[in-house]
């Protein structure tokens, strides 16, 4: 049977981080949202497992998947859950929780550079915090992406079994979010994200992200139609007079 | 054995939805922070083994918890991590992830309420960010916080075991997250709160704040000096110019 992946269809978004992991595993699943009107998906459908009032566990928001009659919200609890189906996460319950540790450290950063271009409200267009977006973007370029950059280099660099995947000698989840978080980073920060690869600070998450870009299910997703393009309506936006100067 | 909670030792923050949860289940830990330097503890041993190059799997930020020589960080993960040994958490999966993704939201919740009154950078002082601060807890208390608060309502109201608990019929470390961020948003916001109150947005989220403040141990513990006074150095700020009109 088939995961239902439930999430706003023109974004990539936190969703994404879902949709590369049942991509990279080869799962199948329905992007219902992405889904036509007429055939019981898209966005109304969406709304409606979200509204349903016998839903004893109601998403908060999306993303959140459907595998069966479970129904799983929050990125980081909805990919805790899924790994291990998905063989995207090592089978020893230390491991799971130090994946899951930093899958919720990349849940932060990604909470900060959303709010980098909304810092006031969600509910008022960019334009209405434009001033107050450049005071937080520039702390950001400034202090939080060298601070986190820093710290996936360094658990890189301390995998007792290599460098070359966050957890392990394997692909986990954490990998596949540590590859979208810099595609977002590239899109909206590319001055910001050049200095810091320059100056080497990302040295390592590079390479991930270069691995991880390389394996075949992942390669062959990124170039479907499935895999949309980053836009200013999503997470990560290119709005220039936010990027380091 | 003894857990270690490794935390900021003049707040409550984030550390506290651990420390809740210890107390609640009579675990005994050590608030090594809060120690004595001489004693090998104190903020310098918290630095310590956050900075130790050793350290496989270190801590992004506080909190941490040492168990033994497990060490895991990010409050969500540290409680999912010790709720089944501390009772707090149902056994079967599906509950387990449940319990997590309300966490998760409440976890989020805590984020904005600290960003109301730092929307910009957590390196300025509020009195550097105050503009902002009021524009982003005017949007809070408008919108965000009876958002969250309907879905708690909600949640509570369908719980199939009843409203007593958020997670089944039993107290989980969900109830006690939920207790301190009521706790915490009636310190911050009490006119907001209020309202919320006074329009009955809250029934049962107070209800249960009640119940988990009635527990003996829990109760015990917020009489004994272990329990901490919120200030304005941590998440929950009495700001009376961020709070409604």
């Amino acid at each position: 049977m088939s995961y239902e992946l439930h999430y706003w269809p023109t974004i990539l978004g936190r969703g994404e981080f879902v949709r590369l992991a049942l991509e990279a595993a080869g799962a199948p699943y329905v992007d219902v949202a992405r889904g036509r009107d007429d055939q019981g998906q898209g966005v109304a459908a969406m709304q409606r497992t979200m509204d349903d009032a016998a839903q004893p566990h109601p998403p908060f928001a999306p993303p959140f998947l459907k595998d069966g009659k479970i129904l799983v919200g929050q990125t980081a609890a909805i990919l805790h859950y899924l790994a291990p189906a998905l063989k995207l996460v090592a089978r020893n319950e230390q491991a799971r929780v130090w994946t899951q540790q930093i899958q919720l450290t990349i849940a932060d950063l990604v909470t900060e550079a959303h709010d980098t271009h909304h810092p006031i409200a969600n509910s008022l267009f960019y334009e209405d915090q434009k001033a107050e977006a450049q005071r937080r973007a520039a702390d950001f370029c400034r202090t939080r992406l060298s601070k986190y950059l820093h710290w996936f280099e360094r658990i890189l660099a301390h995998n007792p079994a290599g460098p070359r995947h966050l957890v392990g000698g394997r692909l986990s989840y954490a990998d596949l979010s540590l590859f979208q978080v810099v595609e977002g980073l590239r899109y909206a920060f590319p001055r910001a994200m050049a200095q810091a690869q320059a100056k080497g600070l990302a040295l390592l998450v590079l390479q991930l992200h270069q691995r991880v870009q390389a394996q075949p299910r992942v390669a062959a997703y990124l170039r479907s139609p499935r895999r949309l393009a980053f836009n200013e309506q999503g997470i990560f936006r290119r709005y220039p007079e936010l990027d380091l100067v």
